[in-house]
């Protein structure tokens, strides 16, 4: 329904507010024709490269890089976050066997929702900047924890307990398998965690955004990202790129399969970006880690990266079509044993650190994000109106 | 995060997006400096004077108002949808006794996610605009049976099962208390819900929208809607107009209560709304339903009325301040027995129509709302990211 005031005329926007600035931002920036990203000025995939999960997590929600003191106490704080209040696990085996239609992010949803309740979240604009950054850590700490004991209810597994000896990365590994990880495959799988944190002010950031404007609790903004993070339209499905790669099969169908695809116009997934014009630095990143594993499925990804580019420049020059963060996501979540049903909740045990950094960062600047919309239907029965 | 692209300038747009043209809609319009909104054309105060809630449901959903065929088969459809489903029911004490410490509409939230999951929503871009609908109404007809059960389980009380022969007003009343209730109160609430259905483009229909916008389930746009209207800057909390008549306490103080605040400056909750420069129109019809009722509390509330605006008239001269919605939506709501924690949820399961009529609208129409933020932070080591 439509405002209209005299007071303030309208302002006509792109449609889906494509370019509009909504608010200004510290905490990072996608540069799509250069092919770069950061976060608080630190190239992103230099951070993947060389920092743990925690250290670049603290860097989002506390400012700055900790040194070396600092970094273990905030893994210390965040590890020993990680257990669930009874309240919540008891409810666990609930929310799994609802959602066994619905997939893991609706799980995720109900628990972190849940979660908020059962820690007396508060609203964001009640409390100081300390808290609330309390309240983001407590729940960060916490979803892998979710994540995983509901993926293994819906699979007839008990869940395991979360260890706080281990890494973000490792643990999360740990509890979805239920033993010890292989460093590399923790390594890797931290790289990609890293590298997926924030990446722009996407639909999921910018729903938490206007539910903290309202200074609604944290809990209320994060699940209300796992929701936009749920729409098809929102991307960050990295199990798609890998339905390509089984779609394609073996490497004598591969110029066959892409050729059929490109002439009937059709989207390869794990393919092109809305921003970047170049090579997506995470899929840069992401190849060197896949090539590191090495094996035929890794060989098989790059040439089906090198065919689809070769074949995109013969039949549609000037094109420049790069593999997004998907191809190469999807080849190393599945190199590191990630069932594909988790690819997306995994993008979400990072994400939310974003989310996070981004819900601090509005509810700083308490203001309503509140647009409006244009009543474009019929005229109403204005003598009918009298009478009201 | 920012985007920032060589291809689209970034526009610049007023704080929190005010005046900013988000969307076309045809499902109402509320015009301030008339004093006057309406719901698909038909005045809203209107329709809660001369239809039941079902109708006026039927009407922003399915685009029209329901001849009386047409009514009874959707009042029937709506009631047999108000049993939850077991999976939902079993998960209901664990849910209200996380949330004892965050309120009702927290178990809400929940409460929805989980029900989206147990009744396997799907993403709203894979389904016809039938079963989209039909989504959104068992997630709304839900919503008393929810809000009932989690109240009453949070007070140690049974659920009480829904009826299907009553109406959805009578039903959230009966839910409620256990009992029958009195048909005048039955009338007043459901007056007071229709006349709450809708009311622009707030924060919480923003968000639905935004969510919708993505593809996202109907589940995980109704969860984002309720986070949103929980925080405090979304407005929409009757009972803090009751507490200002409690904090006068007696009509012999009404005078200086209200001297002292007026001239230091402070708000008088109940009073004042952002778009309507007239006498809100929600306000004048729920002053008439609780004069209906009488009695010495309504007519200290009237009081208290007419002696702020003739205060204000003579210490802030030109400067108009009529009692908004929350005002008389307050009186109304205690007489007819609801308790305080459950005023908020109540216009929730009012305005839970509203935001089902936004994402169908928003569905018809895939796009998706993606604004960006403009980084103003340091500028990145660029000799790092030459290595990135």
């Amino acid at each position: 329904m439509a405002i209209n005031t005299t007071a303030s005329p309208l302002i006509d926007a792109p449609r889906g507010l494509a370019g509009v600035v909504v608010a200004e931002t510290e905490i990072g920036d996608v540069r799509g024709s250069e092919g770069f990203y950061h976060y608080r000025r630190y190239p992103a995939v230099d951070l993947a490269r060389t920092r743990s999960f925690e250290d670049v997590w603290h860097l989002l929600v506390h400012g700055e890089l900790p040194d070396a003191e600092r970094s273990a106490r905030f893994t210390a704080q965040t590890a020993a976050l990680r257990r669930l209040p009874a309240g919540v696990r008891s409810a666990l085996p609930a929310i799994a066997a609802a959602g066994r239609g619905s997939g893991p992010l609706a799980g995720l949803r109900t628990g972190l929702s849940l979660l908020g309740a059962a820690q007396g979240f508060r609203p964001v604009y009640d409390m100081d900047a300390e808290s609330r950054r309390a309240d983001t850590v407590a729940a960060c700490a916490a979803v892998p924890t979710l994540l995983t004991a509901l993926y293994r209810l819906g699979h007839g597994l008990e869940p395991v307990e979360p260890r706080e000896d281990l890494s973000y990365a490792a643990n999360y590994l740990y509890m979805l398998t239920g033993s010890e990880p292989d460093p590399r495959r923790v390594r890797a799988v931290e790289q990609y965690l890293i590298s997926t944190i924030d990446h722009g002010f996407n639909a999921s950031t910018f729903t938490a955004r206007v539910i903290a404007s309202t200074g609604a609790d944290i809990a209320a903004c994060l699940t209300g990202a796992v929701g936009a993070l749920s729409g098809p339209l929102h991307g960050g499905a990295p199990s798609r790129a890998l339905d390509t790669l089984d779609a394609i099969g073996t490497p004598d169908r591969i110029d066959t399969w892409i050729r059929e695809r490109v002439l009937a116009g059709d989207r390869i997934m794990g393919f092109g970006h809305a921003v970047y014009r170049t090579e997506d630095p995470r899929s840069r990143m992401l190849r060197e880690t896949a090539l590191g594993f090495g094996g035929p499925r890794v060989h098989f990804a790059v040439e089906v990266e090198r065919r689809v580019e070769a074949i995109l420049a013969e039949l549609k020059p000037g094109r420049e079509l790069h593999t997004n963060v998907e191809f190469y996501a999807g080849v190393v979540m599945e190199l590191c044993g990630l069932p594909r049903e988790m690819f997306t909740p995994t993008f979400a045990a990072a994400r939310v650190v974003g989310w996070s950094a981004n819900i601090l960062e509005q509810a700083a600047d308490p203001k309503i994000i509140r647009p409006v919309a244009r009543y474009v239907g019929p005229e109403p029965e204005r003598a009918a109106a009298a009478t009201g």
